[in-house]
């Protein structure tokens, strides 16, 4: 089969296995979405998996989130399609309707019941490297040429992936994720931390003085805290303290290449998305949500709930609740009302500027 | 010798291995350039190396593309230059002009004739780890401490660089050269795909609902496809799809550090420079261009042929053909016209502003 | 212990070991600053260690460099605090002050007595695959699952670190620090080269031509050249010389996650802080600050001691000593004018533009 001919219907048997399938009357229950207009074979029918709306058939399940990907709707031959209230009456005929406030909560609820978390296969590879000071707790898997040094500790079913190296002392909670080629340091996490593919944890901050003969460096004697629910993407690094600790709080996000400096302190449930980057000492209350690119300068504080928006620079604090963008920062209304004065004023000034 | 004693002539034998020497009629039958003006002793020279025009010597050849550099060109020793039909008669007495409208094309094939790349040295590095059911070609090149999982397909002539991953059913073309820490899951790839070091391909997208206690994931069941000659460059990160698969058309060229988010699809000989982002589902034409650090949201539209400017911020769609640059992005001309019209007005009120 | 009970006060001896104590008369003498006033015990008290401000007990020591932590000092029980000396009468009664011009470079030095970086402990761990025409210094380190290949050479005291790989004919001076998963190829290093895990050095630039097909490779024969000195971050990434190699000055320090071109020739002691890029063939004299997310297209200049602002995107030469911000890049004077001129201008056409 060439590479152009590959089938692109979501859930490769080659990649993934499923489980299911599952009847309406469960899924409801373990979603609490509304079932809306009922179908005939609503009690009989088993879905046997999802799909996006534009493949799905008539025993798949598929949502809509986007009001931009309304004409697929109108299209599509999914059995069961996950909407909001307002939707609901644009679900095609053949298909029912699973109504709910949060279409894209009840879409990650149903999506996990057929394709649930890998566990953890307890078990050591003969080729990892395992010294004999460090604490593994007996159904941990540790994938080929792990490497865990001396006084590292590491709960219940978690998974280390292969090639990923633990340096001394690092303390690990319960049913974390390590992807592979991960370096971790002078951390310590919590439960249900997930760390992706290259991230850099722990190492030195870029801190260092100018002496007479060029610069200096400066130990950096904090560490990473990664407390409970935390995700940190593929080839994101987050530095150590220098003489506090970098934390991330719970349940926090953070997208792949994202760059954290030292002794910064994020709050709860904070997003950061990929290439953005966060330097040393700054701080994040709870909610807060850093797009891609952005940057912030050290030593600010960012209020709960504001918003960063992509490719922003941020050069002073941010207020609770406010929604920044730009370079520097400043209000939404304000960026976007600056960037529209300025594209006519200086359209209108075409006939007198142009040479 | 210490390192400032360092010789910076190109090619140097410890690290590349150079064939040839070949005469000139062996090269202007292998280009099709033209040679011009002829010297007395075209038929009878060897050219031995390239180098750049500041340091190629009477049998090495060099080239000139950028006119900022006509300066070295007037001074060359070099015995044979490649040069576009305007500079032809810029090219001292001395030397030899071989002339193209491409000269980085002719110079691409020359210096490939002296040092073309490395083939795959069959077999499997003693301390690689394989699993029993994963099918791989005898003429493959496995380096050391790689993993290859279960159901792993590689084709002919490939080389899999030390210490990368490769996870369960992912498939791999012909004459791929995969780099040293590579991460690649949940994917397939087409022939001559190239993937620099520490490239993370397939791992979950950022992709999760707001729930009550925090963050839920969504399962990610879409793969990865890298159709013919795909080159993604060092410590870049491709997410797998949500539900489609994420697609990176053939011939396309990625640089470092470079993100591409979930269900991205990308067409023919696109070029996303390095540091650049794509966010998830948005759709890039064929022969796009995307700048270092420029960000694109997602779901839009980029279309044939468009070339998106350096640090630009894309928020919605791009017509094919056009090129915009700016944060928002706006058309060239425009973005350059405003930050003129900016830097004149806050001049011009300098007197009345200034405090 | 739960996580939320974490300890966080610096050098947790889980991952730090402390030297120690010493007396002030030692440190005064290391140092070079001043102690002033005299406390009582000045000559008996032993100093066990370092802490910020918030956290540091009557026997150790903090410092004080940011203003903006001046209502810290009032309150901290710290024995002895490093300050300028416009602030030596801001530190409390109760501590001593260690009063100098630099007290960033006087908490380095201070800190360094502390927490002394790690020697390498000679030996090759048995997992490492060396080949037999690799020259290792007996004195060198070289950690699990490390990749040494032919004719790489390798300095006295060097530690190389789990699971990197270092390429034929790489050459590394002394008491150099290689992180893990390190890729290193195509490079010579000086002396007490530093590079945090991650960091792809040597691979191809990004060069190709293009041919009627697509793009085509040109094969990159120059390398990278890393003087004495030279630090860089994590999951950065170097590119070697196309024609000519890439060189980083003595003492220049790159943060994580930066990207440097093809060619690219840096002088002493420049800094380019995280996420930042430079294209290729650009050149940057001695004493350059480049900050974070700042980009640099090809082929320009910037003069010695020029300070390219966070986010900045630099088209064209940069003169020595000047500072420059915004996209496109100008003095920091002209951008701050400008964004405050336009937000003005926009302000007061509110009546008349809103809709």
């Amino acid at each position: 089969m060439s590479i152009e001919q590959e089938n692109h219907h979501p859930g490769d048997s080659r990649f993934f296995s499923k489980s299911g399938p599952y009847t309406i009357e469960y899924l409801v229950k373990e979603t609490g979405a509304q079932l809306t207009p009922p179908r005939k074979d609503v009690d009989t029918v088993e879905f046997s998996g999802i799909a996006p709306l534009q493949v799905a058939t008539s025993t798949e399940i598929s949502f809509l989130d986007n009001k931009r990907y309304l004409p697929l709707l109108a299209e599509t031959k999914a059995g069961l399609v996950i909407v909001a209230p307002a939707f609901a009456d644009k679900v095609p005929e053949a298909s029912a309707a699973l109504v709910t406030s949060n279409p894209y909560l009840v879409w990650a609820k149903i999506a996990t019941l057929f394709y649930p978390k890998d566990k953890a296969k307890p078990g050591v590879h003969p080729t990892a490297y395992i010294h004999p000071d460090a604490v593994i707790d007996p159904s941990v898997e540790v994938q080929p040429f792990a490497v865990i040094m001396n006084n590292v500790h590491i709960g219940k079913e978690c998974i280390i992936g292969a090639h990923t190296v633990i340096e001394q002392g690092v303390q690990i909670g319960e049913y974390c994720r390590i992807g592979n080629h991960v370096s971790l340091s002078h951390a310590v996490l919590g439960d249900r931390v997930t760390l992706y593919s290259g991230a850099r944890i722990g190492q030195d901050g870029f801190g260092f003085a100018v002496g007479d003969k060029g610069f200096v460096s400066i130990p950096q004697i904090g560490k990473v805290v990664l407390q409970n629910d935390v995700e940190v993407g593929a080839n994101s690094t987050i530095d150590r303290g220098s003489v506090r600790d970098t934390i991330i709080g719970e349940g926090s996000r953070l997208d792949n290449l994202v760059q954290i400096g030292h002794n910064v302190q994020m709050g709860r449930c904070c997003i950061v998305v990929s290439q953005a980057g966060i330097s040393g000492s700054t701080q994040l209350g709870d909610f807060v949500t850093i797009a891609a690119q952005a940057g912030l300068i050290g030593h600010i504080h960012i209020g709960d709930h504001a918003r960063v928006g992509a490719q922003c620079g941020v050069m002073s604090d941010v207020e609770a609740k406010s929604d920044v963008i730009g370079s520097p920062a400043m209000p939404f209304k304000e960026f976007f009302k600056n960037v529209a004065f300025l594209r006519r004023m200086a359209k209108s000034s075409k006939g007198k500027e142009d040479n």
